[in-house]
């Protein structure tokens, strides 16, 4: 458990620097703490009886107290400073580097936003989702307006204090996409929004339709968590580091990464791939946190480089690998062995294809992986308005369902189908850029995992993914976050994000799946 | 969930007072970080995957040592004094007065102990418990007889830090149940041994036996589940604050009472009484903590008065209520619709005697209620000896032997079988005593019980046993760590602890279960 100093070019920290080695123990404590609120957090959702909410909430406040006053400690901005002035001369680590970095981010952002709007940022979060909730179950989003219009408002002033260069977007999104910029998103969607409208007429055109009622019927619960866990040792998810339980909504945490990460998932008696699919989403995730190096434990480095990177990994595993006929043709011998009844008559070719028909909706979560990116357009342009200073509150409906029109084609009745489907805008802004983010880092690995493996699907076929684990663990998860998004793209594939790669999959994939004639 | 003040005799903290109030804002935050340790604990034993130890082993050190500065914090101590000082002159409640107690207790145990003391006695009781497995799995008590010494040594001088009046055990055991000494436990046990070995006597001369094999079957751990659940229901535990885990050892816990007390429980297929009879033991704690007035919330006394008085709680349930044909006949219906094939063909009576065979063994936790007593006096005489220092580490085997060939009338062949077999020792004296005093106190709360209810079997076997749980509540529980045990115990019997009541219980039960000549 001890991170012990490394030889140049392995993975870990300088702790014969006594600097550094004061900064990983600050660190550690700060990191020990998180992880049990990281626990709290991931109680809350699974085991936590209903009436514990209010107490355990006085519990996460405390604990949130002290990391905050670890967090703004002046001995760690001293220690940070001293660090700095010496990284030139010194030989650190990429691993130091990150580290610094890391730190230095966190340090400044606690120490630049001052209590009281810390405290008012909880209040308004917690007091906008109540209303969000209120609006959903009404249908009213006038009772929601007035929230957002203060989120808004207290969401500008954190970019002023966090600072940016171009737009206060940009300090927003750089929360969760450390580098990059509003300007690059947009130049990155640009093609995104082009080849998912382009596959989307095309597949219209084509009056092809997929038969998916394979995927309907009457799958036990418990059959369907075997099923789960046994998907979960083919991924090579590894137990003694994890575990699967239930909640609401699925979700992946860690507690100490690598040695504790956790998934959740939910089931649908009717709907098996409500629970199958969304368990190959969340190993991603997990595979990602249980493949960080152990060198990087109790640290900021112990977990991944971005949300974008992270939902990447969930995104290969569930689309790429969980949706194609390959991965299923080693596979679905569990599905036949656990509801025989059912798949016995359904071939391999009917249950993938099923796996992936496209339908406009407008339901982002419900959306295939042709529309998906659409949704997320939409909610970046309008909340990049919202914060840059462009729309308002009030007109975000309207504004909404033109885009809809737009977009996709179809057009929300009312507002619970549209603007109030999605929780997150009661928290903020700058997060729903790392969805799209995620396919397009996806598609240019998975493009760079086939061409590195040219018998990719025949692999796949024989029953074992552990090649693109390998893969995956020597080229992103040992690094955790010790480069940026953009280097790790880079390192892994050799090119910088490049949404091209998304292009070619979705193409390649959807003329396939509907047998479409070649544009 | 804001502690408010309240009318005299009302349980609460008079909150207008500003010292008092400081108080319990210090409180308030070392309560809430005890509550994400023992989240953190409990997960440990419940859901934590098994590679995930030593990491979780950091982060509960992390915690512990900020809960160690919050316990120390100078401030705290000044805040007492002055609380102590005007104690005489103001108007304080009955839970301002147990809050300061419990406050001063554990701000001069804090205090009294220095860190390396506390550090030495942290590793010494995690190397003792290796030593003790290792030990045991080698049948060489030799082989922990070391660690044993060390532990004595420790504990002799914590016990010096703290203080004592009469004897250094006393210093130890008064962390456990506050108030008591070994000369009053001496007391308290002497007609214990008598009347143990008396009714064994008696029971052995009969040479009347029971069949206990329908306890022995085939039991599918989902439909036991099921059955602990409803058992859980018929007893008023509150599902909505608590929760039924897994774990190798049952227990219960509570992170923030009243609000979020759980139980674990453990599975034998071919042994019912496993699971069931550990669910009513844990839900006899948990019901004591789910009843604390939510007015002592974030408090420490939100807690039981002492382990002797939960004990009796658990014992209550467990032994007087979940082994008497009154509560079966109630509750019979579960078993059988549960197990239908199984009890369908085993009359009430032949069950419930079932549960109460009397039959000395060498090992304390199988034991009936008879002879169960009788392998605490052991240990306490023993380790009382221990410590006040009349008895050598090495003569434990030879001491422990002789004392089982007399008090109970058989002899380990082994070590393993002797003083191996219990882990406690690894980790200090003073705690098995309280396992006793929960049988004392819940036998005279039992006589209590039968006093104020006359038609007592009769409500019980009418399938409610509320009226239990509503006088436990009323007369014991709301009130937490409010008041001494002795003191409690006092107020709910109208009588200071008399094992009287436990000779006349035992007496009168085991008369009736063996059919015994009168003597």
């Amino acid at each position: 458990m001890a991170t012990e100093s490394t030889l140049p070019g392995e993975i870990g920290f300088t702790t014969s620097d006594a600097s550094l080695s004061a900064l990983l123990e600050h660190l550690h404590a700060i990191e020990d703490l998180s992880a049990l609120m990281a626990l709290a957090e991931w109680d809350q959702q699974t085991y936590m009886p209903r009436g514990a909410g209010e107490v355990r909430m006085y519990q996460a406040t405390t604990l949130q107290g002290i990391i905050h006053e670890h967090l703004t400690d002046p001995r760690l901005g001293a220690l940070l400073d001293k660090l700095e002035s010496e990284a030139t001369q010194k030989h650190f680590s990429d691993a130091d580097r990150g580290l610094l970095r890391k730190a230095r981010r966190s340090y400044d952002h606690a120490t630049r936003l001052p209590r009281e709007l810390v405290e008012e940022l909880t209040r308004v979060t917690s007091a906008s989702f109540e209303a969000w909730l209120n609006a959903r179950a009404k249908n009213d989003f006038a009772l929601f307006a007035p929230w957002l219009q203060r989120t808004v408002t207290l969401q500008r002033e954190v970019a002023d204090r966090i600072g940016y260069t171009e737009t206060r977007y940009d300090a927003l999104l750089d929360e969760y996409e450390p580098g990059l910029t509003a300007s690059k998103v947009e130049q990155l969607f640009a093609p995104v929004r082009a080849i998912s409208t382009t596959m989307l007429q095309r597949i219209q055109d084509s009056h092809h339709t997929i038969d998916a009622s394979c995927l309907q019927g009457s799958f036990a619960t418990d059959k369907q968590q075997r099923l789960c866990e046994q998907v979960l040792r083919v991924m090579d998810y590894d137990i003694t580091h994890g575990g699967l339980a239930r909640s609401e909504h699925p979700f992946t945490t860690s507690f100490g990464a690598p040695f504790d990460v956790r998934l959740t998932t939910r089931y649908n008696e009717q709907y098996l791939p409500m629970s199958v699919m969304a368990v190959m989403h969340e190993a991603g995730h997990g595979l990602y946190e249980q493949g960080i190096s152990p060198a990087l434990v109790r640290t900021p480095l112990a977990s991944g480089a971005s949300l974008g990177i992270h939902e990447s990994q969930s995104r290969l595993w569930e689309n790429a690998i969980g949706r194609s006929y390959a991965f299923w043709q080693g596979q679905y011998g569990l599905l036949r062995e656990n509801f025989p009844a059912h798949f016995n008559n359904v071939p391999l070719e009917t249950y993938t294809r099923a796996l992936n028909v496209v339908q406009p909706s407008l339901i982002r979560v419900e959306a295939d992986e042709v529309t998906y990116n659409l949704h997320i357009i939409i909610r970046f342009e309008l909340e990049k308005a919202l914060v840059n200073g462009n729309l308002a509150v009030e007109s975000l409906p309207e504004q909404w369902n033109a885009r809809y029109q737009e977009y996709l084609g179809i057009k929300p009745d009312n507002d619970v189908e549209g603007v109030l489907q999605d929780m997150h805008w009661s928290a903020g802004f700058g997060y729903f850029p790392t969805y799209t983010l995620g396919n397009l880092y996806a598609a240019q690995i998975y493009r760079k995992l086939r061409r590195d493996f040219p018998d990719f699907d025949e692999r796949l076929a024989s029953g074992d993914p552990g090649f693109v684990l390998n893969w995956l663990h020597n080229n992103l998860h040992q690094y955790g976050a010790t480069y940026l998004p953009e280097e790790l793209i880079t390192r892994a594939t050799g090119e910088a994000p490049n949404p091209a790669y998304f292009a070619d999959y979705l193409t390649k994939k959807f003329e396939q799946i509907y047998d479409l004639p070649k544009a």
